[in-house]
């Protein structure tokens, strides 16, 4: 067996993630590894803490990057905050929300779902109407944009409800981080998750994470151990916590450089100037379909500007227009997931790729392979 | 807040990991990040999992990278195939057996401790005892190459044992895989994991695992489901099965290049070359290190060549020894963990760092140092 290094073909990432990688982003990545206890690294990773605050809008001490993708910062709040028995109001209208309650049940909670359509957000009216139903839920866990279908839920709203029921929230923010309006402070989000592969235009493998004061007392509070050594956040506390770094396990060092180097190109834009250009780029993306006659799966009103679902127009050949794009444009859309699988393709927008050149491109793509 | 691009000097990694990382391999991380689901990227996947059967010398189906660090791979193993009231023996000569147990009582297994010294290797008499003395326990689980204390145990002679006592073997092979002899499928091993940070000269964040046939049929005939959903290789296999990949997860794209490419350099070198070059250096650094009149932790029978535990000399201090290599010359060696915390250091030449301009650096800049 002789293999040759790999050398991928520059592509366009416009699928749901990963999306393309700032080049800046790219070059942090390939500097030189030093150890992970090295003061320069330690330095590097309280930057990366207020980075990551930063950009969920939150002053919470318990702000981190989980060393793994977004489903284990997803999990990270299942495993750490719910208990055995303990019932969570889970709203499902897409993949990820089916996956939270997955979660639930493998740490032995309760589920209570909210179900809504795939492609419309969470009703914020059948979410009140399950808190007044089960007074005895702890959590209230939704998922603030959908990838699976690109819709958008009131994540302030629903944040707003489970206060009044006093219930913790727990957002899935992995493709709304830095693509639009979110604010876990302001809005009372108690445990939050995202993925360093969307709108952060960094590579695919950390997980920033964000609990509030209420969240780490129901941590603190636990009468049973966490069920997972690597996700339990007492232990990873003690290298992210403020004063001596305690071993946990080895950070992943480069890709921290990457992270960092994608929440200072961020904090450099301004998270506002940021959510209004991916909205700037939907705009442009969304006349440009119109004129392709291609029509999107969720409402104006809910829709996500970095996630553009929009169904396959009768006659296309799904696989054959991806790998029309792919082979011919070097371009990446997304297929469908779970019940859009074969009807939907999901247009990204997402972080560096929500520029005009992308947008032009995929336009004219798209028209080729299509018309 | 404005942050400059963070600029880590380059240090020479000879601590207990991360160690060097190869330059073709930081070269290959940064290379333009595709999506994980192109053809392009599958194709690479094949070649990732063909080049970690080859390290691993197994003909595994089921061996894949876990998307997170070592100690996520040891927990893929306890929360795959240990069930709720299972006996594991459990080996502890160091740290990582202690953690084994955690992992172990967090699944609802009971953990039957089998305890050495720090510093010696797994005793087999006393595993051969704990396996006679309990024929109801379902797994071995001991550790390799002890990065606490740089112990090498008989994996060969405790896989042998395991074997004649029907129970799977769990090995930890996070410091020895490509830095001394391992033979998975000739030893028997049921499920073994590694780091990719330590003698793959590779960026940490990637662990590879292993399962023998054995062990994914103790895996299917589960009767109840694993608990963790991120590390769940029920659904994981769907990804780096045959045929189509389905999606599980966002794959760490450019850490998998990182990997593909470390791997490749140790199967040009070849494993027997690669475990001499290993043997060969630290014969190097020992003979220096007796100059200096630093005497080892562990006895030469059972000592490790990349983890080379040494006393702290009488009257040097520990933490301003260690920050002038650090700050004079750029080089890291490890802090004591555990037991062996501010009593010895511990000097790693792992992978690409087994070089002899290490080795005399090294050296040399400890004399300067100490006296």
């Amino acid at each position: 067996m002789t293999l040759a290094p790999f050398n991928p073909t520059p592509r366009t990432l416009m699928g749901p993630g990963p999306s393309d990688v700032h080049p800046q982003v790219l070059q942090a990545l390939g500097k030189p590894t030093i150890g992970h206890l090295d003061p320069q690294f330690v330095a590097m990773m309280d930057e990366v803490k207020a980075l990551i605050q930063y950009a969920f809008q939150t002053e919470n001490p318990f702000t981190i990057a989980v060393s793994a993708p977004g489903s284990a910062g997803m999990e990270t709040c299942f495993v750490n905050l719910v208990e055995p028995g303990e019932k969570v109001i889970v709203c499902r209208n897409g993949v990820f929300g089916e996956r939270m309650r997955q979660n639930v049940v493998r740490v032995g909670g309760e589920a209570v779902m909210v179900d809504d359509e795939w492609g419309t957000p969470v009703s914020v009216d059948k979410v009140a109407q399950a808190l007044a139903d089960h007074p005895d839920a702890k959590f209230l866990a939704f998922v603030h944009a959908e990838t699976s279908t690109g819709a958008l839920s009131d994540a302030k709203a629903l944040c707003a409800l489970a206060q009044q029921h006093e219930v913790l929230s727990i957002v899935d923010a992995v493709t709304s981080l830095g693509g639009n309006e979110l604010r876990v402070d302001e809005w009372g989000i108690d445990a939050i998750y995202s993925g360093s592969q969307k709108c952060l235009s960094c590579v695919p493998g950390l997980s920033p994470v964000s609990f509030s004061a209420k969240a780490v007392a129901k941590l603190e509070a636990r009468t049973t151990p966490v069920p997972s050594w690597f996700l339990d956040q007492t232990l990873v506390m003690g290298y992210w916590g403020g004063g001596k770094r305690s071993y946990h396990h080895t950070a992943p060092v480069n890709s921290l450089y990457a992270l960092h180097e994608s929440l200072r190109l961020l904090q450099q834009e301004g998270l506002e100037n940021a959510w209004a250009r991916h909205r700037a780029m939907h705009e442009k993306l969304k006349a440009g379909l119109e004129k392709l006659g291609l029509s999107f799966v969720v409402d104006e009103a809910s829709r996500l500007p970095q996630l553009n679902a929009v169904y396959i127009p009768e006659g296309a050949d799904d696989g054959a227009v991806r790998s029309a794009l792919l082979e011919r444009f070097n371009l990446e859309i997304g297929a469908g997931l779970g019940d859009l699988a074969g009807k939907a393709w999901r247009i990204g927008l997402m972080g560096y790729a929500a520029r005009e050149e992308n947008v032009v491109l995929c336009l004219a793509a798209l028209d080729e392979v299509l018309n």
